[in-house]
């Protein structure tokens, strides 16, 4: 999506080799109009499979996926990583690992909030490795819902977690693709 | 506002004597519509006010902050919890505890991302012991920014941390305030 390409150009930077910083649009300060643009295209590919819901992860997917879920006129469930005292003890649970920070944690989901009448649109922030989105499918498939597909705002092709799981047969729509970030410099992957 | 009040007293429950469980709407699954319309009861509060900023803290208050910040056309900054990799070094410091857990935990915003032009209004999904909204209030204090208002989604008026914030002079405005949950009934104030 150009708009959100040109905001990455405008305002991200590159980190420690292979980090994008996106903080100021994406995952801490938030540009709400233009996550709200990333939703409509994403309404625009998915409007007619019939999606229940929107499931993301805590804590910097809540803001694109609720931005998302206003288009489709469902509600969103957020995974929460590791357990909270709120949601109960009847959870779907699965594991992932932070590809910046290499830590491990549960990723948990209520079994009251995703069922198997469920057709699951899974919105997320950044790909790299698609730990995260292999844990929000496992957690959608153990709770006998369907797949329809996933939505990311921005992938790292280079590190093949989204080509993994598209592989495996999954649709994942990414809105920006970015092919290296070799000597600080952001190169997206042609269309 | 009478759908928020409506919706706690259909699907909230009390767990532990005093904890409300409001995670089939509020903070595990997310009923994006109603959140919208609480997002406009605060634009209608505040939207004289010049507000430039909604500022929040991960994870719960980021969907109630970004469906209002869309009334009012201007970013959202969430406070993360503990120092993640993205958001740099040069920061705002506080810190808070958990009401649920009683764990204290550091609450910290880029200092690119508040400053002393800033009119700022605080959104939050529930107000306990006010540790996170006093976090949030020092943080924008710090900045030179001005907090113009806290709007919280839930309060539990008789934890007394909304009055202690009033008595100081600050403007907090609560959709859903609650007088008691004792013997497991939810109990309303008076408006």
């Amino acid at each position: 999506m150009e708009d959100l390409k040109k905001k990455i150009l405008e305002e991200g930077s590159v980190l420690c080799g292979d980090i994008l910083r996106v903080d100021g649009f994406l995952n801490h300060q938030i540009d709400v109009n233009l996550l709200t643009k990333c939703g409509l295209a994403w309404y625009e590919m998915f409007k007619n499979e019939g999606i229940t819901k929107i499931l993301t992860i805590e804590s910097s997917g809540i803001a694109v996926a609720c931005l998302t879920a206003q288009h489709f006129g469902v509600p969103v469930v957020y995974a929460r990583k590791n357990k909270g005292t709120y949601i109960g003890d009847d959870l779907y649970r699965s594991k992932a690992v932070s590809y910046t920070h290499g830590k491990g944690y549960d990723v948990v989901v209520s079994k009251e909030y995703v069922n198997s009448h469920d057709r699951i649109l899974i919105i997320d922030d950044l790909l790299s490795g698609a730990s995260d989105l292999k844990a929000l499918i496992s957690i959608t498939e153990q709770a006998g819902a369907i797949v329809v597909g996933a939505g990311v705002a921005v992938e790292k092709v280079f590190h093949g977690g989204g080509d993994r799981l598209r592989s495996l047969g999954y649709r994942v729509e990414s809105l920006a693709k970015i092919a290296s970030l070799d000597n600080g410099e952001i190169r997206f992957c042609e269309d």
